[in-house]
């Protein structure tokens, strides 16, 4: 008996060119071509889009989180209304992160112990708690088709002993938090654990082992993208995937730039999720083939062109120019922000798609130094 | 020789019930079924809508602000990147309003005298000035269907002598302005004129014969829904539409709740803009038959039902629960904004569709009896 069991959830390769992988994930009924990226909805909805729209960008996955969701407006509110993916109007698969992360990186941590962490509500102050059962219980509450395990993820750098402790942690908390999933999981959601260890080969690899050894149905990096440089943040994932089994799921977890995004599709990733491409967007900073640019520069105040000519996404085939998406994002418009939004998915979604394809055409190297040479600034 | 001369627009009335009143207008190409409500994109954008989506839900008319946009990105960046139509991406008739009623209602005036005002931006705080002539200018630029003269409309209660001097000022700036633009029009742009006398009947008389005297091809009523109750409201415009010509167009300015659209439509008048909709949709205070409802109640907290059943909005045809957006608005998501500002711009055109209907069937009498009935808390 493995702790698979009860979860419906089946990962199949279809290609591979180098490290780089093309597979398909089933999950629940719902389908996913890999490598994909995943908009985030961190509050059951990516800011300013319709979810229709998200599936026309070309999303097949979201994800949203279980930490701010429990906050509000909780998780039995989000049962009652139907689960969570009633309650985000999205019929495609779906992803909740536990907050790890988040409650180790960007709240106030109240108490931190064997059992969990104590934190303040980001909303109103009051106190929460979340642990490795309580985050399970939460996203089988929610509903979601993959649920992370909570993880101690400390912010980098952090000194060995601590990276030693979180990996220590770490794979109590999965171990744990399997146990009560597997107990509790009548509708099939697969459960993921998460790989600690900072920048530490060693305590990876060791992170890798104890959880590979506990069967979980996927297995994601967590922990990078926190301040390191480009090229350690590449060197890391080449380092990591390899340590995760071919045949599942490999998730690595905040990544979204473009050039990021590419490394981890060449180090043996299959999803990915960011906020960057929606935070980027309302800020009218866009993804464009040789780098970003950025809208407030009043170099676009009568620009009339595309974001990106040839772009297929509504603010680039719907006519609008920099000029006037420069004018809607400095006035605070939320339909600037949304066509931003919009430009930077899509762009993300073609650049993975085209990923895929020459990966299928076994031509993942030639594809990869033309785009790096293109998306280095990106 | 009339001053409409040069003006690419013709107003056809084709039914009318009591005294209201079913028509058509055609504006440089457009047209526009009447009555109409116009929602407003004050800075060339109503918050959060693609102009896609308001063709959608029934708008046929926009209405943008000419002092906004002056102050940014001003009107001469509008021409660079293809005038107004363009710049807001739609292609149906478009109105700008000079700004007189905000320059005196909302913003810090500097100084005030007969040629004009001189204000400090709501953005940055810098000086501009805003006269007859310059308001005309910048609607030229920016090439709207339907200008409108920059009136003196002071904020109420105010003394009958100011009541008397803005009329004054209102029909001279208006003799300037139509001088002006008469001269300084090659593309068929309407200038209409507005009524100012505040709820003095005989002021209000005295500026629409001033008004009429110099023959605008269609007169707006402003300075109304200001604070005055729904009655005085009611009552005001049951007065001073038929002060204005029959064979033209009647705005009243400002105009936005279902009831207080009811009324106007039944007091003869053929157009209406307001930020009320919109604005109510992103606090959450939605129109439905009965009266609004305020989302951030907690009654609605698990509430599965849409906003209103039957509605084909993208809210309630989508499937969106009350509870849902009651989440989304609450977390500040500016898809809940989106979503709700759509039904309550749909209401309020399927609203006006109907009463058009009964206009032209010749029941609008028990129409009004039966939404009177219904929409009076709206």
């Amino acid at each position: 008996m493995t702790s698979c069991s009860g979860t419906d959830l089946e990962y199949t390769g279809e290609a591979q060119c180098g490290a780089a992988r093309a597979g398909r994930l089933r999950v629940r009924g719902r389908e996913l071509l890999t490598p994909a990226f995943l908009p985030v909805g961190t509050y059951g909805s990516v800011k300013g889009m319709a979810p229709h729209e998200l599936s026309e960008l070309g999303a097949g996955m979201l994800l949203a989180n279980a930490c701010h969701l429990h906050d509000r407006p909780g998780e039995h509110t989000v049962a009652e209304l139907g689960g969570l993916h009633r309650f985000m109007g999205w019929d495609g698969a779906l992803l909740t992160d536990s907050g790890g992360f988040q409650v180790f990186s960007m709240l106030d941590i109240a108490e931190l112990d064997d059992q969990g962490v104590s934190f303040r509500s980001p909303l109103d102050g009051r106190k929460l708690r979340l642990g490795p059962v309580e985050a399970a219980d939460i996203q089988l509450a929610l509903d979601s088709d993959i649920a992370m395990v909570f993880d101690h993820c400390p912010p980098l750098p952090a000194s060995r002993d601590l990276l030693e402790l979180s990996v220590r942690r770490t794979t109590d908390w999965a171990r744990r938090a399997q146990a009560h999933h597997a107990r509790h999981n009548p509708r099939g959601q697969a459960q993921f654990a998460i790989v600690q260890g900072g920048l530490d080969d060693e305590l990876r690899a060791r992170s890798a082992a104890e959880l590979i050894e506990l069967d979980f149905p996927g297995y994601a990096v967590g922990g990078l993208s926190v301040g390191e440089s480009r090229a350690e943040l590449a060197l890391a994932m080449t380092r990591y995937a390899p340590l995760l089994p071919e045949h599942k799921l490999r998730y690595v977890m905040g990544i979204g730039g473009p050039a990021d995004l590419l490394a981890a599709i060449a180090a043996g990733f299959d999803v990915f999720d960011c906020v960057l491409p929606s935070r980027n967007g309302r800020h009218g900073t866009l993804f464009v083939p040789g780098g970003n640019i950025h809208l407030k520069n009043s170099r676009f105040r009568a620009d009339r062109e595309p974001i990106e000519a040839g772009c297929d996404c509504p603010a680039c085939a719907g006519g609008w120019s920099r000029g006037v998406l420069r004018h809607l994002i400095k006035a605070g418009e939320p339909l600037g922000r949304r066509l931003c939004t919009a430009h930077n998915l899509r762009f993300l979604h073609r650049l993975v798609a085209r990923a895929r394809e020459a990966v299928v055409a076994q031509r993942f190297d030639a594809f990869l130094a033309d785009e790096r040479a293109v998306y280095t600034k990106g």
